[in-house]
């Protein structure tokens, strides 16, 4: 078998594996009873690993607040003093089986999706979705939802998850995808879906009327609930992927404001960098181009898997918020498919006469075509202190691809 | 004023009565309780008026179910016997601010959703919507569900509308027509948002456990609940367009399963009726053409406010059950707008640019350009005591639209 061969086998493999996840919702419980191998005082965050001084402000806002969440600080300026000491240990989300929005920060009491890959077994991790701290803003009310989700919404969602012993996402995610979701930026099909299971959920527990009011009205009135899911979903499907020999399919791809990064399946955790990309989009009232950080967030494992903008041509309702006419999307999700293995066999698009999602993405193939993949995404603030600003689309940088393919060649010692 | 000012001056008015319509969900209670103008033994039924001898298979099934469900018969003999004498009243849903999907039957014991238009104080009803006895079955399995939610899922939801005062739908059915519904046979995404509104209006309701669980369990896993609310909010909405002097827009559209008929704005209450067309559609296993019944329901009336296949462009989801590809499906709904007064200003649809939905069929256009409306709709079968057999689409008999304009220039003495 010559080295194409092996490569195609092994790509196959990955697409196998990929399809094959089966994502199911078994527990919401604090990041530091669950996630492995951390210790003491942490927050891990979003994308390639970095450290403090290189952060952007968004993620460095998100750390500030996270640090005062969690009580090792009082104010901005004591947390800050932590950070910059290194008396907080840093770490990515993904070195945790782990993934998080925007900033992305975890820490130890905050509650986290607990999602199971029945097919293989693994656990992925996605923290808490809010439109706040994740984007910098550290002020007092944007923590309290933190504190709310910590405090009541978390444990109430853990005893009713408890009474029902779990719940499959896979029929909730192949209906939202048929329903104008993209279960990036768009989740607002799968978390109404979500809501309904589990309101059904915690009216089989015992629960006070008070707990019971405040997260059913958390849980059907937030439109993102379920990214945090679809995050972690993609997570725990991307992670039976990695370390297949010769595979050039993409495991991960994520952002810290800074940097972006990606993993390859043959080539394990090393990360493949480039800088965050700007995103075009559209912004809310107040905030312009001129005040938005880069790209940021391990959001992007939503189009790891073939969600997210891979799937925006049906999700024409989400271009209220992105930009762009329903052509354009559904040229992006057609033009998707010349980067990837080949498409799923569940998840299908009804506006594209019911074609699969373009998944499994290879490199080779994005550094032959010059195709990048197509991320939608939220904006943050340049600065520290700020909440959500915008919305749009962003192309992943093809360094990082041709980095990546560079040192596959190398160990696979092709081209010499 | 020439007689064409006149009419497009009225037209103006109808759309604009059209596009206010506010509907808000006032109640779920029995048909007797707030039916007007119905006494004694009586059922109501789908479609222009018609006797018991002239019905279809499914309809005359469903009567029998309904006789048995209220008691007056044991057995479908017995029932049969009663309507073929006359012994129980039968009138159109229409002529009681009705409507009723397939078969459409309503009778004094079953709950109704009670829909207000707020912007006009009219109000509209619509029977349960179900897959059974409305399609002509009339066994015990059949009336189940109808002695159910008689007796649990009607009051329950009845007591929890009570308790939030009225639900506003008017927000849940600008969000689903941007989910990928059509509100007619594709109602999954407001079905759903309902159900979470539902879910929180039981929480804050005292209600015993078991009719909580069973209520909220019909609700959240029942994915066209929301049809007998866009069908009454429909008949909600046309009714105050009714009436207009000089109008050409079609204030009601329905089918009995024999005869088709419809209602234009300035010629009151009189049908214009051509025989029942055949359904173009897919088939349940077990099932084909032959054995299929001919139109049937006044669920049209979601196309007679925009709706349903008018907006089947954004639904593309509705195809599995339906036939067809999305490019065509778009057509239609463009295709739509050539014979309606002008597209909604709230109710928009992303597939089309986020374009309004076509609204305010008029009469002249359709006979101008030979374009009818198009329905989606579902298919009974020919004889009585089938539940569902099929879904597909139809379009309108060009015969209605012509024998009304021709009373319209009659009533106005025009072309002479």
């Amino acid at each position: 078998m010559d080295i194409k061969q092996k490569i195609e086998q092994a790509n196959e493999e990955a697409f196998r594996r990929l399809c094959a996840g089966d994502p199911v919702l078994v527990d919401v419980a604090p990041a530091g009873e669950v996630l492995p191998g951390l210790k003491g005082k942490w927050i891990t965050h979003s994308g390639p690993p970095i450290e403090w001084k290189r952060m952007c402000g968004a993620q460095k806002g998100a750390l500030i607040g996270q640090t005062i969440y969690e009580g090792w600080a009082k104010t901005p300026d004591e947390a800050t003093i932590l950070l910059e000491k290194g008396e907080i240990h840093l770490e990515p989300n993904h070195a945790h089986q782990a993934v998080g929005p925007m900033a992305g920060t975890i820490s130890p009491s905050a509650p986290v999706w607990v999602i199971e890959n029945r097919a293989f077994g693994n656990r992925a991790f996605c923290r808490q979705v809010e439109g706040n701290q994740q984007f910098g803003d550290y002020s007092d009310e944007a923590l309290k939802g933190l504190r709310l989700w910590r405090d009541v919404w978390g444990p109430t969602l853990q005893k009713a998850l408890h009474t029902i012993g779990g719940l499959e996402l896979k029929p909730i995610i192949t209906r939202a995808l048929q329903m104008g979701d993209e279960l990036h930026n768009r989740a607002i099909a799968a978390s109404s879906l979500f809501a309904n299971e589990m309101a059904m959920a915690m009216a089989k527990t015992e629960l006070a009327k008070e707990d019971l009011l405040s997260t059913l009205g958390y849980v059907t009135h937030h439109d993102l609930i379920f990214l945090g899911l679809s995050m972690a979903s993609g997570k725990a499907i991307a992670d039976p992927a990695r370390d297949i020999e010769y595979s050039t399919v993409v495991t991960a791809m994520c952002r810290n404001g800074t940097e972006f990064g990606l993993n390859v399946s043959a080539l394990g955790n090393e990360w493949f960098t480039a800088p965050a990309p700007k995103v075009d989009g559209l912004y809310l009232p107040g905030y312009t181009a001129d005040v938005a950080g880069l790209d940021m967030g391990d959001s992007a494992i939503t189009e790891t898997v073939g969600w997210g903008a891979f799937t925006i041509g049906g999700a024409p309702g989400i271009l209220s918020l992105v930009g762009g006419t329903p052509e354009e999307a559904l040229a992006y999700s057609r033009e998707m498919r010349k980067i990837t293995v080949s498409t799923h066999p569940t998840y299908r698009l009804p506006a594209l006469g019911f074609a699969g999602t373009a998944i499994g993405i290879d490199i080779r193939k994005v550094v032959q075509t010059g195709i990048v993949p197509i991320i939608d995404t939220a904006i943050a603030h340049k600065d520290p202190g700020y909440p959500k600003i915008g919305a749009g689309l962003v192309r992943a940088p093809l360094e990082c691809f041709k980095k990546a393919l560079i040192a596959f060649s190398r160990k696979y010692d092709i081209g010499k």
